[in-house]
């Protein structure tokens, strides 16, 4: 086994369409005007990876390439219907919409969507073999809100959920544990994953952000898995203290139970403190000590199986020093590049546990004995 | 009557929707990597609009608000089928195309084309009505490759046509001259008055450069109208020896020997010399040496009244200073402000009237003789 | 006395050189590349005014010219080093910096900072002089971190305090309150007037967002002015709820025991759900919510007068129906325009007072009991 | 020796800090509005970059790492005077500009101009050492302009002038041919080598476009190096029978006759029919051809040697296309990709050699005999 970590980046990935919007299509029924950057332009996941390209920590990393995912792989997870859809909608000249209106793809949107989920794939197939270490898989469009029979919030097919059924199917793995830390809720792998112990889905998220109606405490599940679908939602506002304190009594305790044979982190840098579709106040050493936690929680219950895929992020400038401290973090290197924004953003406060934040945290923690 | 210039702008003209493509629309097939800015983004028009505002000169006109057009309007010079066809697809989500596949216009598309033409009308009908004398219409979209039955290179309704129809059976004008000094030929004005003598339409543009099969000399209407369409190809290259050759020696005594009660002026400035979808090298003092002699010619044929409207330029940069330059004229107003890129393109040459320039408007001016 | 609604908007607010890094200068050192669009770009606030013009709502206001203010205008409030200073620095190739690194300004920012301090300075004198009912200055750069010696945080000079002291000096108006809901610390008002009892200071805002390290509550003036710089800072994450709250127990006692003359607020929108540069809740209708509050205490209290100056906002899709709500209420009039983030924003709670948001609150009130 | 090609890009290369302005500075005082892409951003070439990646022809190419270039490959053809500034602006925040106040970059910009003068003696030392068979070196900023004492027209060092020395003075080569197809004239090296015959530099460029004072066809070198530098100005306007001329009568004589043991092509593609500065009608398929007249000259003369490094090129959608096309050309590869451009430009025009091109090139090929 190689102590390389790999990571994956397609050049396609910086070319969606996110069309000439800012988050709703532009129209002058409802005075929405163009505007020349949409907030999930895919600029912000280029600039990600060429931060890594520019900061030299790309030479640490052994390159693998993604290939398109096939249409199997994406019916594991997703109905035929919603499949022929996005195909049928990507050979229009504008291109369609994943499902809810404000998710827009271009034409030939199908394919980046399918490059996004092989990536996925990729990247769990290589930690899986052993080829490397564990991974990072900066994949672009995002996955995690895409559901069963939709997609959603800017997501087309469910990357993470594609690859942990891969995993599951095709690399033979009886556990998979989805760790979700993009603000909003891993809606997608609850709807896909709800009703099986198989695959293990957390979900720490800012409140009622996206969707606003999913990702409460209560959803836990249904059938055979129920208890396995952990949603763990932090109040607006919060930073690092009540990331920390949701992983170390909540996250890690339950993936302990779990023992799964893979750890998929659904890595969003949508908690940083300058996104414009959230509340939350993580900085990049935030992240750095969050991935920290789960590579040492992998190296003790999944043989250090940890794959990163890539899902929101929306701030273009801060985004990529997020991304830089967490691989930088899963490869052990440093590059000694550092987070230009700490001096600005380092004393904004938002890093202390509060009281509200722990009880909410607390509530979750609770559901943690119910994994087996 | 009053001696004030009317001016009209409106803030939705600055708001189509030009998609996420560069000229092409956005596809993986097709390897078109999305863009920020369409090379026929709003922002040239709104930053010509922000020049004539912050240099002063908008205190020496009168603005005139634009009302949409009544479809009715439409209809004098459109097929039915092309309106409804506008009508549709601007209520789609991300709306339509105006007929040519590069044409994108975006959700309620329809109803910034219905005040472009709108403003093309109100433009005439207060030069008509005495109301200002003489008139600069920045409206947008641009209307002048609008075909009856089809929009065309970013027109969607010919609003040019419209303006001069609604001269004719409205206002009750007996003859209307369209002087086209877009760099493009003027393929709309000649697909629907074609047939007709009440409308002479003079187009003067680069050869073959768009669209590149029509605008030859050969063109010349047909019926009672043969004779009333004059085309003035230009070879690329050309700067304002050529224009002025071709104003001196067709345009002008074209329209002397026609009179018309109006002069209509189809106003792109893509014969700039930083126009990226031309070839020419006109420079904003060729712009207003050619106004000066519309506005003296419109004095001695068609008692003062000329209309400029709005067609193409595609140099965000550039088509500024062309706009002000032929407005401070129009109004005859100087704000003092320099051109600021004169320094660096006023050596470039091209302002030398070339022989092979001089027999292919040689050849224009023969055709003058059959107008009446 | 007019009823009519003052409103100022320029174009070369639309112009100011935000350069081209964003929120840092672009970098090679820092890795921190270029982007076309600056957090504090100047069309956040050109689509604000766009918003004003095709909702119609311009239509019922009435437009104030804004005039340079002069030298002696800024010095009431500003060192003449810093004075010198920016005007020396706007006639660099490439401008300068307000002061703290990261406020650049172009070439002939000068100009347009003077421009926006005779715009706030207008906005006052015609109300106070009884033109307008009351106003909205759409000026721009933003001025509440400007201090007495340094610009800082994208301003340049105090607009604020700039037209707080022409009231006074010019106007002869005895008292005038402050009212800063910006998201970010009124620090500038803060060390210019935090001696005299003259002016009023309230700044509501996000705690140790920006500057880090002041805005608490025991900042409260010195000498005369003790108890006449009052700080209300809320914890991350909150929304209306507490912004009622701090209003109905803090803000409007505080101003009816003051009974200014005039209440300048401190307009900034980056309390909004959606700013990249704050974690605050705020959606259109909390601020027409809290606009309506201060239109009512105006009448109370300062014979109506009451002028809105804007300062910061970073979303540019959102900031404009911001804006739209808050003049509407101010001026009377409804559009019908529907908010149409409103569907998407709505649902993402943050609406309820939290019980350590009102302890914040409290902790404030008290201190209301010392003006006089 | 191997038959594989060798590719040179960078991540940094794309991090070029072209300011905030179109292409004067921004500034109120010339009324010129900030806009956010300079007509050099380097997103252009980062484009051209993602299809060579995206059409997959990367997968046929050797990748090359670049260095920075040592200070003393600069000085090479450089006063110390120039490099020195370089370095001192660009440690000023904003950093500085390259010489002529169009040529802006940012802080660290020195260190950029460093990796492309870098890049450039890589693709040369790797194509004389035999690692490559030929190389393209697709580097920013751009060169060409930089005279030895000054940078100009985007151009901070002269990549190219710095390469050729390079060879000459460290690998021992006699005689470098320079062939400048960018449409601007090759002035810099004609400065830095004009008297010398070590270095032929053929510019085949638009006549008087920049710089508008040199590039005459009286400008032939001096000293020893009378009649090494020959220039072929072409009338604006010209396509590929313009270019298919000049190569056939003059460059490719003049460098049969000069007997290089080098060809570096300074590989503009501002000739291309969408630039916006320049004039010319050149399409991708032009280009193509072209490039394969010096795949075989380089044959026939050079061992083989040839080196295209990126200059200008300024059209953000067609550039790519058009580098795809030569890079395919001398790789002997064809990816199958369509220029996606060509339906719209192939019927344009501009193919036909015209009298006064002819006379024009005539004109040139006179001077090829002085070359021995
Ligand atoms: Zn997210
Ligand atoms: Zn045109
Ligand atoms: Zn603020
Ligand atoms: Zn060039």
């Amino acid at each position: 086994m190689t102590s390389t970590m790999g990571y994956i980046w397609n050049t396609l990935y910086g070319w969606t369409d996110t069309g000439s919007g800012g988050l709703l299509p532009p129209s002058t029924d409802s005075l929405t005007q163009p505007i020349g950057h949409h907030v999930a332009h895919p600029d912000t996941k280029r600039r990600m990876h060429e931060l890594i390209s520019a900061s030299g920590l790309i030479d640490s990393l052994k390159q693998i390439d993604a290939a398109p995912a096939a249409e199997a792989d994406i019916l594991r997870v997703h109905d035929q219907s919603h499949y022929d859809r996005i195909l049928a909608e990507s050979a229009l000249p504008k291109g369609g919409d994943a499902g809810d209106g404000v998710s827009p793809f271009g034409h030939g949107g199908h394919r980046i969507a399918m490059l996004a989920a092989g990536g996925a794939i990729e990247a769990v197939r290589t930690v899986v073999e052993g080829q490397v270490s564990n991974a990072y898989a900066l994949i672009n469009p995002p996955g995690h809100h895409a559901e069963r029979s939709t997609g959603r919030g800017f997501c087309t097919f469910n990357n993470g959920a594609v690859a942990a059924a891969y995993a599951r199917d095709v690399l033979g793995l009886k556990r998979v544990a989805i760790v979700d830390w993009d603000v909003h809720h891993g809606n997608g792998a609850q709807d896909i994953f709800g009703g099986t112990a198989e695959v293990l889905n957390i979900s720490v998220h800012q409140d009622r952000c996206f969707p606003s109606d999913s990702g409460f405490r209560e959803e836990r599940g249904h059938g055979e898995g129920f208890g396995y679908t952990l949603n763990v939602p932090l109040p607006p506002g919060g930073g690092s203290g009540a990331y920390e304190y949701a992983f170390d009594t909540v996250v890690l305790p339950a993936v302990r139970a779990y023992k799964p044979d893979l750890i998929i982190v659904a890595s969003g840098f949508d908690a940083s403190i300058m996104d414009p579709l959230a509340r939350m106040m993580m900085r990049s050493e935030g992240f750095r000590s969050l991935v920290r936690k789960l590579v040492d929680l992998a190296a003790e219950v999944s043989q250090g199986r940890l794959v990163c895929l890539q899902e929101g992020g929306y701030s273009p400038i801060y985004v990529p020093f997020c991304g830089l401290a967490v691989i930088e973090e899963m490869a052990g290197v440093s590059t000694g590049t550092q987070d230009a924004y700490t001096p600005i953003l380092g004393a904004m406060g938002g890093d202390k546990l509060l009281e509200h934040e722990r009880e909410a945290i607390d509530l979750a923690s609770v559901l943690v004995s119910d994994i087996h």
